[in-house]
């Protein structure tokens, strides 16, 4: 597997209160805001930090997987909806646990989440709405 | 403050799986690694995923701090002791609480540590020996 993360997306109790720190306070851009569900800054070359309002990201892990869910997603993008599936297996033969098999979403996404041996949550994700430009910038949607 | 992460660091409680997992199941390479402290691997150009024992993560933060951490932190370096002070008020003024005030530590690194409005821990630094490449690599050390 590459050794690169695409997005890092943190559990957020207080999307907006969470939204005022780091636009107002910190001054930073949004890369894109979905209003009530997630805002995403880009925090490195390629690499979004996600702010996933609380409820809806125990929902996007399934629901089931809430009581471990860690507050923290470490996601991994591949080329296709096969390359999901071959990475989701290579990380379980490695030790990690399955919590959500690779399933299809709205747009075209497919993605699967894995618990890795220390305990973090991850996303291995198909999404043909992101790309990062050649000068490093990250486009979604 | 520039919108750029430069460390992402999880407390670990079990390093030794951790290092397997993600070096001989994933096939990634440290940057650094200290034993029985903390392994780096580079995830994005710029940025180091930081795996940290989970006891030395919770020293790190000033011991009194542990019945709040969160096991995740983001690092944002800056370019010297005082831009660490200016940094860690400007948001605190924005509705940060300081878990640590800025200290110095081996090797001429000052730093602080701040728990944001959304209960994210944040490391704010500088690190005389740390940078970046042209070609975007992080060396430490």
């Amino acid at each position: 597997m590459d050794q690169q993360l695409h997005f890092i997306t943190l559990a957020t109790p207080d999307l907006e209160t969470a939204r005022r720190f780091y636009r107002d306070g910190l001054g930073w851009d949004a890369t894109l805001e979905v209003d009530g569900e997630i805002i995403f800054y880009q925090v490195a070359p390629g690499l979004l930090l996600g702010l996933f309002d609380a409820d809806k990201f125990a929902e996007d892990l399934g629901g089931g997987a809430a009581p471990g869910i860690s507050g923290i997603t470490l996601s991994h993008n591949v080329g296709s909806p096969e390359e999901v599936h071959r990475t989701t297996n290579a990380m379980a033969s490695a030790g990690a646990n399955v919590l959500k098999p690779q399933q299809g979403l709205f747009g075209g996404i497919f993605h699967a989440h894995v618990r890795d041996p220390n305990g973090v949550v991850w996303e291995i994700a198909h999404n043909p709405g992101w790309r990062i430009t050649d000068a490093g910038e990250v486009v979604l949607g």
